[in-house]
């Protein structure tokens, strides 16, 4: 059995993190920190778990806790991450994570859009997280910088044809809306329920959202030129769930069979993707609670240009799901070990 | 007090103009038909209304409840209302369609996106109702096309705009979100609460949704030239409310305060429409149960394009608001007459 | 014009008021405070505001602000309107006070439930505003506890039928459930929409929540004996709205007709209660941002047990609007002026 | 292996019974019916599904598929059951039926509530099947009259006390809340998502609701007396779960402690019943997609009652979960094989 680890267990992310893990028949949660749950049995902030986990949480410091677990789940906010993932790093711990203190290779890139980093020597060790696109470089890490929430939703989409020659790179819009979890457990007015329900908006409108540089430098990369895109979050009303509808130029017309065609190639192997024949286009309702990406595909022929639907629950693919998948590589274990679970409908 | 007949009135339309109308201080509802609660008290469709109204529905033909009221509204499918429409019309009365049967003033184009029309004679008479763009031409007219809800949204956001000389206007796409009424009120599978909860999706992707020739009819007139345009609607897990987000491209840097500028002056005088202040963007929340449309503007400096974000009530501005103001145009009352409400939140 | 001021006017009551109020035909608000929000403009914290008002919001001491309105309102959490709302009174103000720290009448029960009370000279002044069962006692008073949403409900439901000869009083079991605005605007967690939307649960279950002396005060007066109830509150994924089931053991078998008629002559001549048919149940819906209490009736006659449901908006009947009826009726006015509001459905 | 088929499998229960069993590590679905879906993939019904199954819909008599599968489930409406599951159980195979036409073991009762039965003498086969109580007779029967969704969270709730000597079992009050899934996948006016999103009422109040009978024949049998009990089912703005709010007086005062232990001991090697400890009270979030059983507790001393909050998820220890747990049992399985689902929060 691995020896895990969650380093701020008490949020949502955190929470995820437990539910899965808990699940897993490789891996063993030793321990899970809280500083605001210290003390407390899991259940206290998680009354779902009630029974399955006798676990206290801890408020230690990384230095404490370090030895006893192969490998640490870091779920704090950016900020705080790139205080405490070195300390696990450098005690040769394997280290997922989940903030964003480590997702740009670019040190300016992350200063200008995030502020100071603290640990930037740290930062070249990191890599980046999508097992779909990047598996053979996960497999041999022992840091992983877990990616964000929308970007997952994006890359996966926009992987397959983003270096194509008819596609014209400076078109990409990106029309994104995640449900509520991902804002945090932090209690702040805009996620009370009176404030979301029955709601909906944009949000940082006008590319001003910190998921865009970490998106354009994974496009850019798997496209090799330098991608600008468009990108908008919207709040929805629901729980869990992230679905970006992707615009795309294209330069000559493709038939939607030939689009499909990519797609279904470029995903033939993967567990976790699953693109959806012509006509069906994905629901949130779909993938609640699974690692799945699902992606629906289209082509306006009225105006040359592919749409691109694709799905992902934000805590999971997101989050804590591709956090496991990451550590079943760099454990050498079954890439999908622990993580099949079938959607939750309704 | 004008006299006030609803064609099909056990609807969400229906139910919504009910509930306007029973409080406008000039108009008194006389009859509302409904087949499927013939003969019964309309509470018993609309509980809400109970002991507000004392009306009962009828089942009855066109003819023969023509010569009772001034003004008759049709909350009628497409299809069915091209039947009804031209009795009430040819009868004399002021007649407010709220059907698609009479928006496209070009039949070729209705019968390739609908299906046969059965009184294209009267297509001519019908004036497309957006009180703010041609406000003249509804009050000289006798028989109103009334708007789309997602048109009335996209337009609204466009207008100022789609006509000027740096919009790149083969560039416009739109990401439009509506609540499930706007499926209307027949039971069928995809409006069960089950599949909408907690769900999202895009639907009819591709250019293939039927408010499209609506939306270009309207934004072509307005900029002079033929537009073409990406629209592509998804549905919300909200009762009511449409948010449209519009991208288009800049041909040169406009700043947002020219941009606010030219907004702010082109609805200087309008009481329905809210351009808001640089950086706050609006809210389904903030327009619930009103016939208020709510502008939000955006430039993207990084890749030279503005977003606007425009929210209506559909059931409201999107239908039996903007009615009762077309209603109120054409009666010679003051526009704003029984519209007065402010927006309930939370 | 009443002049009117809101001291604490940033919350969802506050709100509220400024919703009814901006619209009543003989009130104008002249002041509204919020500490949070001070200077602010009262759309930066009720963005559905915007264009409505120009008010700003002060930070001032009740003493600064007493004489530039007639009525003022207190929407103050309790423990803080005990120490403001005497600087009012004592300025001979008009005051209606929406906290619970002047509704009971006995200092002692008071102290029990609440803790210690700073102003209990004032106590004797207040009275208890429900217009439908003490209307009289209201038109003379100069200083209202406008009654808590849970007892507004429940005392309603009751009131026509608890000191019936047929009434087991001491078998009265009430099943309440609140709409989540109860909870107020404060960030918390418990408040967020993921930690409510789709769950359901019960509250200070066991005879602890803080309503209950306030529910036996108003029945044991009306009964003229000492009344004991089981009350536990739920919390409902709905931002509005309370519906309360309440349960009683008749001694005798009493007919369904009987029952809606002792509800239908008691209420008789009431604009905001309305009294269903038999079969017809109330449900949150049919009351949305109105005045409305809404009240079904039922007999179990296998248990012999009379089954009550009673429903009110907690944001209108249970707070602003049953406050503003109180306005009304201390200042002269006609009891339903500004609170024509025909229900939000769906 | 075991083989297994499920009749009617389109709805939501059907739906609920492939997620479980898709990932039972021993059970194998060998067919699926539905009339309105046949010779569709199962995706195109349950588009969650896409990718996890071959399966395709069949529309085959009962004969035709009966000797395919060693265990059947009949997820179909009460009425067309008893016409469909005599030929399996004649055609020797298990059968477990999810309606209501063989959980009443008294003929006259049954067609009191339900109408004229068409399969009697099959009735006395079947064995009521919640396996917390009747575990011993479920493992030796062949047919199991699967347990409805409001009775199971009832007499979960009640068994361990309802024949206590300290109990007035003349004074239990149920007041149940359900998700709208209970409502079935049929489209109908009533489980539109618009008219039960923000909603939330009573029906059937009064004693009419089909599952009482249910529910006394089990607590009837489980104390040794007759038991009438008051029950009011109210609709739930979520898809899923069961909250049971169960009131009974006692006839001398027990202490909280004593509940909390006579509960504990009972459920003491339960898998799926949790009883929560002191303060604690149980949440539909907490039990969502799981095939838990929460129990919470407490005592209004001020009453002298015991409240006892039961919680359950409607389609999994409501329905399928239950069904798989006595599918288990009759088959000699570990009893929680494949019901090990973490709760999915939020």
């Amino acid at each position: 059995m691995i020896k895990v680890g969650i380093y701020g267990a008490s949020g949502y992310t955190g929470q995820e993190l437990l539910r899965l893990l808990l699940r897993h028949p490789m891996a063993e949660v030793v321990f899970a920190t809280s500083r605001r749950f210290a003390g407390k049995a899991v259940f206290e902030a998680h009354p779902s778990l009630i029974g399955l986990t006798d676990l206290r949480f801890l408020d230690a410091p990384a230095e404490d806790v370090a030895q006893s677990a192969d490998v640490v789940f870091l779920a704090l906010p950016h900020g705080t991450s790139m205080e405490i993932a070195p300390v696990f790093y450098k005690a040769g711990r394997k280290v997922i994570d989940l903030s964003a203190d480590y997702r740009l290779s670019d040190l300016g890139t992350y200063e200008q859009w995030y502020g100071r980093h603290a640990s930037p020597e740290v930062i070249p060790a990191a890599v980046y997280g999508i097992p779909e696109l990047w598996r053979e470089r996960i497999r041999e890490a022992r840091f992983i910088a877990n990616p964000g929430c929308y970007p997952t939703s994006v890359i996966l989409g926009l992987a397959p044809i983003v270096g194509s020659d008819w596609l014209d790179r400076s078109s990409i819009v990106i029309d994104s809306k995640s449900g509520t979890s991902g804002a945090g457990r932090e209690p702040q007015m805009g996620s009370l329920f009176c404030e979301v329900d029955e709601g909906f908006k944009a949000y940082k409108v006008g590319g001003q959202h910190r998921h865009i540089p970490e998106m354009e430098q994974a496009l850019s990369g798997l496209a090799g030129e330098r991608i600008t895109i468009s990108f908008t979050p919207h709040l929805l009303p629901v729980s869990r769930g992230i679905l970006s509808t992707i615009y795309v130029n294209m330069t000559r017309s493709l038939k939607i069979d030939d689009l499909l065609d990519v797609y279904g190639k470029f995903y033939r192997n993967e567990a976790f993707v699953r693109v959806y024949p012509k006509g069906m286009s994905p629901n949130l309702l779909s993938i609640r609670g699974t690692n799945y990406c699902d992606i629906g595909l289209s082509i306006d022929v009225r105006t040359q240009r592919a749409i691109i639907v694709s799905v992902i629950d934000n805590l999971v693919k997101g989050a804590a799901g591709q956090a496991i998948q990451n550590m079943n590589l760099i454990c050498g274990l079954p890439e999908d070990a622990g993580l099949g679970m079938v959607p939750l409908f309704p």
